[in-house]
């Protein structure tokens, strides 16, 4: 059973500083905003759905000592906190969905006493942890059907527990793959600059038994060049009303890769990651970090000081170059913009 | 003007130790082939043309000593000290032509008494490192007229002046275009595990004043699909008959996203860098180094100590990814099984 990433537990957030790993397991209590924010910041807490249940903590968390006497000061302080989470990190939509839920929350018990909103605030966001292993598992069951008995499968970046409450997304699929007994075997790309795939992603798939190589990101291809790739799973920080699909720095790379090799390219995302305001994968915003997480490795200089660096920590894989995108809601095929459409109304439904 | 890599100074070898740049320029001096033999194999010593002037000065170096009275003795010497070199490395088959080479120089003096072939072989090792330099050069000139004016190129790893005896082949044509005024920009891929081109690429390009970026690997293809590279320039180790293409992991992934992104692939090699005895890049050997290059950075370790690692150090790009060969020679074109017969010929004259 994978570890617990995030969770509120007697009055605090709990999460592993992930930026720890895999040196040390190290959890963190975590009452307050500002530390909650640099968190997030920093890496400490990571993936999309990861991110997604910090902000609703988050928000919990923030306006729980709230002093307002009534709705609209109660609300204008929940945006004031809501306003700080969502300036953490740009790309990953699961945190907006998160902040907006929570003010949704707040505006659909306007009625009550501020009191009760807090209680249900906080109802809420737990109730976003719970879905989310739920959502994690089923999209594991969805996915595992993709995968054939020996498959060796690539990954990028951390899909795994560590991206969400204790799951995963794309690992989920290889979890559920390997409790079916399908024996298979996992290239991890080891994900420059932050290297979530070498820190996180090995961890968690020896942590689970399960046969784990590790390669630079460069390698890829090579090992695809030569058959050894089967199949590729990653997850996504948000995906347009297209199916085109941000993801960590690389995974478009990989797409590429995929379709001159002939590769099947999948992504795995829950509802939450999916951001039907947006028509394509151009109108997603993406990060760009500081130029010293490249230029160092874990502190360690590697470059001369003074070289410029681009350092985008996400890209954009156009809808093309994937063959299918598995959510808790079944797995979605080309043409995206008319499948999805299903999983929009599902999403106003059940979601808002 | 770059810095001198390799070369022959008062009796020794001396050559900058690659694995301390950036931080430190530190040079060797050394008069003992298995020292020589280490430096190869840990890559203080790299580059194909650097590796093959330390494989002609090594063999000189070893046989200097000899106490041989007669040729037999003597090439028996000799073919344990080529023995011994040949071993470092087995993919840049620069080493093995350099160390044929001095073999040859031996063969052809026979006649003459042993401690003139031992002059005669120094002389010869000293002129490979004469002809590397004037081959970059004339390879420089022919590369850099593929090159406009405000280009954006992308590079990989090494193929500077530090993996050659002081000039380059893929920078020189950067070197050389700038020379010309073309104000160039060059985007410079990190190269994990070893970060040749973090360490040693963006340090040459910043010493030469070319305006230069560093990215991780796995962000090439964001920048192609954003039309921010025009042009791909990188080195090879060893070059089949048929235009296949030894080069460091992570080439291949990048001649796949150029023909995706309909960017221009150019390889740069001197001839010593064909191998007209293989058909195929299908016989190259490819060697694969110790899992250790990539669960450690600079001796820092990212990933968990018992995790499977798979690490090339090369890949081979197929012939029909690769937009023109540039060689001292000219520049060659596909059909390169055709073209480069023409090569071939050259070099039984020339070099043999």
């Amino acid at each position: 059973m994978p570890v617990e990433t995030i969770n509120w537990v007697n009055g605090k957030i709990k999460f592993i500083d992930q930026t720890k790993l895999p040196d040390k397991l190290k959890f963190v209590y975590c009452d307050d905003v500002d530390r909650l924010w640099k968190a997030i910041k920093r890496l400490e807490i990571r993936g999309a759905p990861a991110i997604g249940i910090a902000g609703a903590l988050g928000a919990a968390l923030g306006v729980r000592n709230s002093k307002a006497k009534n709705f609209r000061s109660f609300f204008k302080e929940l945006k004031a906190i809501t306003k700080i989470l969502a300036s953490s990190r740009p790309t990953a939509v699961n945190l907006f969905w998160a902040l907006e839920r929570m003010e949704d929350v707040a505006k659909a018990n306007r009625s009550k006493p501020v009191s009760r909103i807090k209680e249900l605030i906080l109802e809420d966001a737990i109730k976003v942890i719970t879905e989310d292993k739920k959502s994690c598992r089923a999209m594991a069951r969805y996915g595992a059907n993709l995968i054939k008995k020996g498959d060796t499968v690539l990954t990028h970046c951390n899909a795994g527990g560590l991206a969400t409450a204790d799951y995963g997304t794309a690992l989920g699929v290889l979890f559920e793959a390997k409790k079916q007994g399908k024996r298979i075997k996992v290239f991890a790309d080891e994900t420059r600059p932050l290297l979530q795939g070498a820190r996180l992603t090995a961890w968690e798939l020896m942590h689970e038994g399960i046969d784990t190589t590790l390669i630079c990101d460069n390698m890829a291809a090579s090992l695809m060049a030569k058959g050894r790739i089967d199949k590729i799973f990653v997850g996504a920080d948000r995906i347009a009303s297209n199916g085109d699909a941000a993801n960590k720095i690389g995974t478009y790379s990989l797409a590429v890769l995929a379709k001159h090799h002939g590769v099947p390219f999948y992504v795995v995302a829950p509802i939450s990651t999916f951001d039907f305001k947006l028509k394509t994968g151009r109108d997603i915003p993406i990060e760009e970090r500081d130029g010293d997480e490249v230029r160092t490795v874990l502190g360690k200089a590697i470059a001369p000081k003074k070289v410029k660096v681009y350092n985008p920590a996400f890209d954009v894989t156009p809808n093309g170059l994937i063959t299918a995108i598995i959510t808790e809601r079944g797995i979605f095929n080309k043409p995206y913009r008319i499948s999805l459409k299903t999983l929009k109304v599902k999403k106003l439904k059940t979601c808002l």
